[in-house]
């Protein structure tokens, strides 16, 4: 398929779509990006490059990033580690806390921010320096050395992280956090400070569309049976409280970041993410799910 | 594939699986049911079947319904219906009175019990003979007019509805509600008490995974995009607090009963009903969730 | 101490007391009440009565005949009421049915909603004719043969009791409630309806600021023992999630009612009755609370 | 009254109780306590002293000093204070990190630990040297200068305060805590490992039975006013979830602590403390609350 016109055809649909979005602003590094900017990258399994509009423009990936620190405990835990995090959706968005409490330290999956500082506490346990060593394992990942944290924003972060840390003191009560907390959680913002462009992006979670394997090293990254299963937590816990609903309309897992990024998977076909910085009150960008719903229809696209 | 030596094979596999599931007991009447019955059927959509153990036997398909309840309604209300019940995971199991507080009379999901009485009160609002005209639509999918429901079931659960009354009122007090609440609530125990043979019910479910269309009688019961659509949320929400893990494990869209019996589809390829009466902790069967887990591993069957 | 010379003053420090509270608006019976009336009434235990205002029109006591019924059920069940109903101040006021669940049907205290659901169950298991025998008992507190229930209000409430029939059903479904859910819902909304002035519901109350007995006709109503435990509920739960406020600046045992009535009772000396229907958003009477504020600071009154 | 007389006779009702309460044991240093001790103190206005048991012993009066820190800080902020922490009975116990959610960062009282917290960052911000002057003021109230910290209680209570800094982190982010949140933490723990024995502390608490004044001394500590409010607040909140049941009972202003202490006040009459090790389940000293009980029925002591 041509998926540069099906871009422009969609492109089209969305013209008279206003979009009421706000950039996120809690963070005064997130909102110094220009709001109207828009991105696709879609990579098929068989080689197709597809790019459409500020494709090549770096943001903050921010917690599409927890698909890719969940990747690398997954390998190094196997299985122990869902003794440590669920893998359910979180329901009510304001939950998170009485949640920890209800379960006693254990996150009700690794994508939302308690889930995500579990995996981070993993990996200080067990990688010798995690910094070097998670961006080195994305730079495989993407066949790009030049892929990096910004200390900026996670400087940026770290100055707000107060709910973080509550987060992870509270754990840390249930005996669910090893480490020193600071250590967790400034591993933990420079895990969300990551910068990529669609393209870069899209070539990255291309092994999720391909069943582990990276489709052009060639590469396995992680057994078949462990992508679908991290396909399967993408698709029920991706989007935070809109998770539901984009599968509704989307059918595809996938992932979002406050920097209004999503990566989607089609397994089989390809990987795909859009990019527009304004986001819906879920905390996802707004244009970017109007994209992918109508992206979808119009290519019938769906593992429903 | 030959799906009966599969069967047989992934059968073996769970010899050594000892089950402390334990059947429902908060009506008398499922009570009543064998716990170590057993059966399987799955219907490929070129007209395979294949069944094991007690696949001809009936069982009380309880929330099983709430997925052609909601069929029948998507049908009548299209978008109008999700103004007044969601599509997000409902989260923590004892949260539904709070969340139906919290989200103004809107249930979550149409599988969580609020959200099945709101898809109630659509069809006694909009058909003329409830209970006569779900029926009928019941019959017409499974090509079977001898289904029926159970009045013994319904009557024993009626008997025990405080619960669902108490839901029932608090929508109704926010609006969400059009019909009498006795009315509504026996229709909504009459739905669940419906009995079916796994082999019945998996031909009912046919259409779901044929892109909603009936390949046996090639009838076209709802379009592509409503049968992706109520696929997408049995994917979400078809297993109670036990989605995120079933998909994790099973990886295929699904929806369980308290009368131990769960339907999945796999789109394109086949539908599949096991019953096993004992339930784990999450109400789901137990052998059923584990056979299904063992049978999609064996054959790589899984929609990520 | 002449409480008409402090009624005045503390009228005059109200004046620049700008009321921007609203009437009870959920029922219309309630509505229709003239917003700015305002009446004060006080019985000394020595047989002193002061007046102020509006002290002689009937109003919609509302919440406060929950003390009543519960004084009468106290009676009649002893200790044993307490295993059906708490003595504890609920918290979040958006929390009763999430409590209800948590706590297994039993009500934090008798003057929630649920709580005096409970109430009103039990008088209905134990009076003969509960609605005569009620209105009876209170006729009797107030040494007036005219107190009656409206009917109007009554009917008003019980067409919009969706709510409290969702909070009835959720005991009932938890062993909590003996008789039928409408004769209960019912009569607690009889109860509710009970229409007084400010001097008979002051003089009704008399007995609660006279450790149980009526110091007008000399009938022991309660033990002493009893008075104290009630008040001791009304200061922990008397007004709704207000109850710290409450006795932070007014210091008494009290009872509101959104019909905007407020009974307060210093024992050992005074009860006393304010009134005026402009509610706060707490749901307690604007303009009595800060009477009562002032009132009581200017007479050093305070049983702390 | 002769209170010796009254303490045997109490004591002696008592015989036949059994103590099944537990000794707090989150933190070693509490665990190290002979679980059998009992003593009482009660101190008159007018300068009777009676004790009991093992008054003259210390103990570590832990959520008691609440009282003290609260008392300082509304002396120094007036009615600011109250913008910060509210007044109301907290409700669920296990209801804090959401109500905080719920409420963004303002405590439901001074008296659960998140509004303990809020105190102690009040006096970080006002105190030159907020250790030594708090010590210094308490010191002041006792007329004894060797009441003091325990440095062991206190190092021992840090290195277990994982769900204190999450509070104090939760409250941070929304803006409620001024100051460092490792000094003021820090301080919070100071201020509960201060020690005293029963006499010391009911001496301590003498000027909330005599309207602010210090009746040993003469020193007006606060003013009427405020004292009726800390006593008002004690009656609402100062036995965590049991304060209700406290004040039915009881009927007095009190407040808890998990060494197993009950300061109690009786304005115009007396103040006292019991100290008794093990604890219900509610975190109150098992044997203090029946003492008490009994204590205030035989003498008739009630507020209400």
């Amino acid at each position: 398929m041509n998926y540069n016109e099906v871009f422009c055809e969609v492109n089209k649909l969305l013209k008279s779509h206003v979009d009421n979005g706000t950039v996120a602003s809690y963070i005064p590094e997130l909102q110094k990006v220009s709001p109207d900017k828009f991105g696709v990258h879609l990579c098929t399994v068989d080689g197709g490059n597809f790019a459409f509009g500020d494709s090549e423009e770096k943001f903050s990936i921010q917690s599409i990033s927890k698909v890719l620190s969940l990747t690398m405990a997954f390998e190094i835990e196997e299985d122990k580690l869902w003794k440590r995090v669920g893998v359910e959706p979180s329901g009510n968005p304001f939950n998170s806390l009485v949640q920890l409490e209800y379960d006693e330290g254990i996150p009700r999956n690794p994508f939302i921010n308690a889930g995500a500082i579990v995996i981070a506490d993993v990996l200080v346990s067990k990688l010798k320096k995690p910094k070097e060593d998670f961006i080195k394992f994305v730079r495989q990942l993407s066949g790009n050395n030049q892929i990096d944290y910004s200390d900026r924003v996670a400087q940026s972060e770290k100055s707000k992280g107060h709910r973080n840390a509550a987060l992870c003191n509270l754990m840390k009560s249930f005996g669910n956090i090893e480490n020193d907390i600071d250590e967790v959680i400034d591993f933990y913002f420079d895990l969300c400070s990551i910068e990529m462009t669609c393209s870069e992006l899209a070539r990255t979670f291309l092994f999720l569309a391909n069943y582990g394997k990276d489709p052009v090293s060639g590469n396995k990254i992680i057994s078949s049976s462990k992508s679908k299963r991290i396909n399967a937590v993408m698709q029920l816990c991706g989007l935070y409280d809109e998770a539901g609903e984009f599968s509704f309309k989307v059918g595809l897992p996938g992932k979002s970041g406050v920097g209004g990024g999503i990566a989607v998977v089609h397994p089989g076909k390809y990987s795909m993410v859009v990019w527009s910085p304004r986001l819906n009150k879920k905390g996802n960008s707004n244009k970017g799910v109007r994209f992918l719903e109508e992206f979808t229809s119009y290519t019938e696209s769906s593992i429903f």
